[in-house]
């Protein structure tokens, strides 16, 4: 049996130095190192109208898309699964669970409406980080509006904040942090939950500094998940920590001054790197919502330049499978590294072949969630297709292009340079795109009129009475 | 803006790699990789009567402990505040508070069960990783045995496979994983609740399996914490978060195969280091709750030594406090670094002040939380002791010794040589000792009859037909 070493002993009492630290924190924060507290104030003093159009605009554009993603997830084995497993211990039906008939507790409202909006991997992105901001944010506060009455205007306000604090933070560490094998999503998620929900109860400086530090002790998900059906859980259970913190610092739960910058805090702890210039430069200045993306096909971004450039030949010539000899592409290294399946057996590996996914984008002019389903995958048509798709590495792509040349049966040659695949930052999708995008999701879901009342509420946000009426038009 | 790089888009995608990944893991799992499968088969597999005697003694001096400290610790301000902050959201009553009235869902009654057991940092410690096995375990099975009847024999059983589950994945990354800033109570305590509340739930393998990959994302706490409410939170979140993972595995919400060694899994993203043979070497053959210890004192283990010293010269002596000239104390070099403070203020302060813990130790001929009371600090006979008390560094000393030499105002000088504390692995606290503990954290929260019923119940756990008849015992 071991005796107590030097470790043990410095491990039971680290409590006395770091109760000291704590109240010299309180009283003279050096500069440089109150990176949780210039957070949390400015969380608390940001006002609705500090935020500029262009960015408010930027966040109404990432609720629409996060609540078709949601209602369009929201039918699927994984929900159902977790609905079965939770609700013998849920409380009282306080919120919508998107796109069901099923109300819950805001807790697990917040974590079921999470984990519903990252099942297709159609949620938005912060390219510059990989997180899908919205996530872990909106369903925190969506399901808190419903208990906690908010006007759509402080809402979407709210949903700024938490993605700005949860982007920031992620700034800080990327890379390092999400190498090391973080779901970055879930591990910022966190705090942008926190924040946001914070935000919306009202919270001190003070509190908000400690629901920031019970985030930090919360940080959810691997990157060894994907693939499986706990990748969605991570938004959904950052989203219920979030929230969780928020209510446990509103009644003065304390946590420490410092959880993100101190030495066993959340950023030395879980990054090997960290720049807290990149949480605290520039706060309120500039918004990392207006960097947002929203993907207009349901797979991995690197075939999403095939998938656009092969729409447009179809649609442009309105091209028919017949009518095709083969379809020569020349791509992005990377392309054919992670999505170079030849023959895709179900729909999950069809995200996983470029030349499948060219096929379908022709043959059926989209690349939705429905174009990836076994049924598509097998389908005569597009398989014939598929087998004369071609595809070659060209080192001079970059990653968000793709040259495709189609020779037609008749002889015709149509070619496509995609200069910048639809839905990066360059090119980002337009407004009416995203509506579209949201009733192929809300298909089968939601009656196409309650869909279309949702996405009006959803553009409208910023006058909504209550941004409870979102979540009421969304129910089943 | 940044346009997308590489390592967007390999971000993006990884999902490819990893779902191919997991299913090639499934037929052919390399020897040595498979460190959570075989994890799991041990637990599914194991049965009660597989548990030596000793252990299983071990198991229910772990419990006495814990549900001791839980008890004593239910009326403290964070478990108020967590109640009120948590209370609205909260399932049907099916679980006791263990100490009040109140019933919650399971799911929060593990958590708040799980906070008042770890609010005097008064419970049980596997010294060798400075886990505190019991309370994420503990807190989880007990409510759990309240919806999902358990026979006693069947929860200790139970209990022995968490706190093995926790601990061992505690050797294998202890001390990097914990240097690195974890409180490794809250990392690996979700495992071991996993465990526990899977075994009762009577998981398959591939569950089970699950279980551990929904834990391995949920890890919970920073020793930034130390000091505030929030370290109290984590064995609690703790204990919520893995039986949330077992209620979901056993509908079958699919995790990974390899959580725990896998390369974006948990032991590679959470620790620096690893050694996977503390984890699989013989399982089933050693249990680490046999190196369980109790806490005989209410303060940090360094000076536990010279608490123990000080109250068997008083009681072999008779001591009083107004017969002491001075008492001397040779020390080991970390009891000055870390519990030097010579004029203490506050009952927390009191903890961290060898020379107030021998003065009040001769005064009350104990160390329990009663002793460390802000009125005890300031008590005037005691402060008076404590100005008389000297300590110096005796480098000759192990860390759980102590020289004490006391002289009195007759001229005698009394000397005692601690060679290991009481509640060393080596001097471990016996049966009466834990009971004598369990009364007096219990004085004040449940009559007396009730706490030795409780205790009567915890001793018999082995032999009661629902092991839910210590949470009723338990209930104010």
């Amino acid at each position: 049996m071991p005796s107590l070493n030097r470790r043990d002993f410095v491990g039971m009492l680290v409590l006395a130095g770091t109760a000291a630290k704590a109240q010299a924190d309180d009283t003279s924060p050096s500069p440089g190192t109150d990176v949780t507290r210039r957070l949390a104030r400015f969380v608390v003093s940001s006002k609705p109208q500090d935020v500029p159009a262009e960015a408010r605009k930027e966040a109404t554009r990432t609720f629409l898309n996060w609540v078709g993603c949601a209602v369009g997830g929201s039918r699927h084995e994984t929900v159902e699964i977790a609905l079965a497993a939770l609700t013998p211990f849920a409380g009282p039906a306080q919120a919508t669970i998107l796109g069901r008939r099923e109300r819950m507790d805001i807790m697990n409202a917040a974590l079921i409406n999470g984990i519903s909006s990252h099942i297709f991997d159609y949620d938005d992105t912060h390219l510059r980080t990989v997180i899908h901001p919205a996530g872990p944010v909106a369903a925190a506060i969506l399901a808190l509006a419903e208990y906690r009455p908010v006007a759509g205007r402080e809402f979407l306000h709210a949903l700024v904040l938490g993605v700005e604090i949860e982007c920031r933070i992620g700034n800080a560490v990327y890379p390092a942090h999400y190498d090391a094998g973080w779901h970055i999503t879930g591990t910022t998620g966190v705090f942008g939950a926190a924040a946001a929900a914070g935000k919306i109860l009202g919270l001190s400086e003070q509190q908000m500094v400690w629901a920031l530090g019970l985030a930090a002790v919360q940080p959810v998900g691997l990157k060894e998940m994907f693939g499986t059906m706990t990748k969605s859980f991570h938004p959904g259970r950052a989203a219920q920590n979030g929230l969780t913190a928020a209510m446990l610092a509103a009644r003065n739960f304390t946590s420490s001054n410092q959880a993100i910058e101190a030495k066993a805090g959340w950023a030395n702890t879980l990054s090997t790197a960290r720049n807290y210039a990149e949480i605290t430069g520039n706060l309120g200045k500039t918004y990392e919502i207006s960097l947002n993306t929203y993907k207009p096909f349901a797979c991995g971004i690197v075939i999403h330049p095939t998938i656009d450039g092969c729409i447009q030949l179809r649609n442009q010539n309105k091209l028919t499978a017949g009518q095709i000899e083969k379809v020569d592409l020349r791509v992005h290294p990377l392309v054919l590294e992670l999505t170079g399946k030849k023959t895709p057996q179900t729909g999950l590996e069809g995200k996983f072949s470029v030349f499948y996914a060219a096929a379908v984008a022709i043959v059926e002019g989209a690349g939705g969630e429905k174009q990836f389903s076994d049924k598509l995958v097998r389908d005569s048509q597009i398989v014939a297709l598929r087998d004369r798709v071609t595809a070659v590495v060209d080192s001079s792509l970059a990653e968000d292009q793709v040259r495709i040349a189609v020779t037609l049966k008749d002889g015709r040659r149509l070619e496509k340079f995609v200069e910048h695949a639809i839905g990066s930052v360059k090119n980002p999708l337009s407004d009416s795109a995203l509506e579209a995008k949201f009733l192929d999701l809300a298909d089968g879901v939601l009656p196409s009129s309650r869909a279309r009342q949702l996405i009006e509420r959803c553009w409208n946000i910023e006058k909504l009475a209550a941004a409870s009426e979102v979540a009421k038009a969304a129910s089943a």
